[in-house]
């Protein structure tokens, strides 16, 4: 515990344990039971679940027993849920959320308003775009490339390792916007195309087309996102940008609306 | 811990942190580092595991961090392992058991003698019948149905959003008898009819019939259950409640004889 | 905490829970949190992450809340990560390593060099050899044999109950050198050959032979392994042993030269 900076601001609950050189700004919550090991800076008005791990140990202090300096930067307003552990080299912007026992490895940049469901994995050297949703139990390998406003679904893998086990690992890439719906698995150096959409339990070996739906094992092209109607109204769903937007930045004004104040910046 | 009520036979192990209105009746025992928030009723004889969480806050703890009254209520002769956490506003019968790191949310209803496997996930608003088994890993999506003496096995995922991203949740049922092997993936809004079976690694996106089994993605009719034979003894297996009876209530006296006694109840 | 034998030069960190018999060699770290329950014996130079829980209760505790002697040994140099949980009567070797809240059941042996991912799950009465890996959330079904050299990757399920449910559980068997990619589905009893690979969201119902590719679902073969070129370089990847060498004895010297020096012992 030297050389920390904890606000007066801070509530601090039973049992926790904090590192040196930590950093917690005014208003964080950081309840029972969390382990704050060292360089760990932790943005205002953030809370930090029971028994949460921030700046979980790299392979380098197992050799020596000797803490390295891998900055955690976590920032504004997070909402971390118990039981997750995320390791150092990383940043993460404002307004994060997870689950439960969400797992983040090192060397990853998270955007802003990102939301990582209960038990998700992400592995090293990834990097995850703004307004990014990841459900429950989603395994992001290494190298993986996910851009702004991706939808991902609960048990989806995405793999990396073409000629498994090798020392050549290849990151997908899923395009802004695209969707992945449950139990899907997408092979190594594949690209899931803008607006797009993979059907549940598909298995993705070749890239995906913009705006296109793929489904099956291995998945083919089912049609166009723009031909799918909703079951009950009969009205076009997709791009789901002009249809769904809690959360999102275009939230009660609309996309076009919101699009226009943002090319006037 | 304000307005407790604890029986005097309930063992009480270090590092237990308990909120304000907790009612633990006798025999119970909480184990190391268990966390009870404020409003859960714990029945008699019941198990917690080492540092479970018991009434997680839900969404509205995070807005001003005041805690408001979501009751949880856990029947007797519970055995729930060791780092599960159950949110409040959340129902549960007698003689649950669990796994390690269980999750279940709020405003979910489950009955009597049910299991959950290690990992699986209980979204909010499900609704889970009597002697119901889930194995590990398995995802309940948020309102979906899952009927009396259902099995479900590991990483079955029951999804609820036909168009994803959107707000029109459609939960899937799954009637009374029927077993989903492992791996499978059930749409959203699907029936899985009474005493049928979903074979393994199956992507259901259309209703099973009563006594069917389905296999494959898409799922597609193979067979009645009662064309199933052991492969060893070359018997008829399914209805399984006529050559399985472990932890049901037919055990020891066989499926007639307990089903004329109910009726004679 | 009584009859423990704990070395001088082993690391204590707050909050540790020891039960009694616990034998801890020297050099050993236990982090914050760990609970060690009776008859946990580990050996020296092994790192316990925080909160991992060794000797976990098995079933026969619950009865009565006494504990029976289930001894759990394990191995020189190991590295485990945060929360995870070991059962008692289980035997691990050397160097063996595991990510976060990995949960290993009773009756289990595992070689020595094996690794097991993050949330993966090894159940009861299984065997595993040694320099095995295991990525994230691979679910190891009861009674599955896993032979050296085998890898594993994330989301793959290894079942046992061909008619579920029912008393009668058929473990699978892994050869020696064989890869199962990610998400792919083994039904009970199959027998996956030597040095084989099974494609990524594979379901697999029937044996798959030596040094054969198969992949779908179901699995079908594909091509021999030998027929695999790295898509980058042209050059044959498999048999992976002549190509891939980190963790395995033969780094830095080959497979040949190893192989050779073996013979000679």
């Amino acid at each position: 515990m030297n050389n920390c900076i904890i606000s007066d601001t801070v509530t601090i609950k039973d049992n926790v344990i904090l590192g040196d050189n930590v950093i917690i700004e005014e208003n964080c919550y950081i309840d029972y039971g969390v382990i704050i090991r060292d360089n760990v800076h932790i943005k205002k008005g953030s809370f930090i679940g029971a028994r949460c791990i921030l700046g979980e140990y790299l392979m380098d202090f197992y050799a020596d027993r000797i803490n390295k300096v891998h900055t955690l930067v976590i920032g504004e307003n997070a909402l971390i849920r118990s039981e997750t552990i995320v390791y150092g080299d990383t940043i993460i912007g404002n307004n994060f959320q997870t689950g439960h026992r969400v797992t983040i490895r090192e060397r990853s940049h998270i955007g802003n308003n990102v939301r990582i469901g209960t038990l998700s994995d992400v592995q090293e050297d990834c990097c995850i775009g703004n307004y990014v949703s990841l459900h429950s139990n989603v395994i992001v390998g290494e190298k993986s490339i996910i851009k702004d406003y991706v939808w991902i679904f609960p048990h989806v893998v995405l793999t990396n390792d073409p000629t498994p086990p090798s020392e050549i690992l290849i990151g997908i890439t899923i395009e802004a916007y695209a969707a992945v719906a449950a139990g899907s698995i997408i092979l190594p150096g594949v690209i899931i195309g803008e607006e797009s959409l993979v059907g549940a339990g598909s298995v993705v070996n070749k890239n995906v087309e913009k705006e296109t739906v793929v489904v099956g094992n291995p998945a083919k092209k089912l049609c166009l996102t723009t031909d799918i109607r909703n079951q009950l109204t009969g009205e076009q769903v997709y791009p789901w940008k002009y249809t769904f937007s809690r959360g999102m930045p275009w939230d009660k004004i609309g996309y076009e609306e919101w699009l226009k104040s943002e090319n006037l910046r």
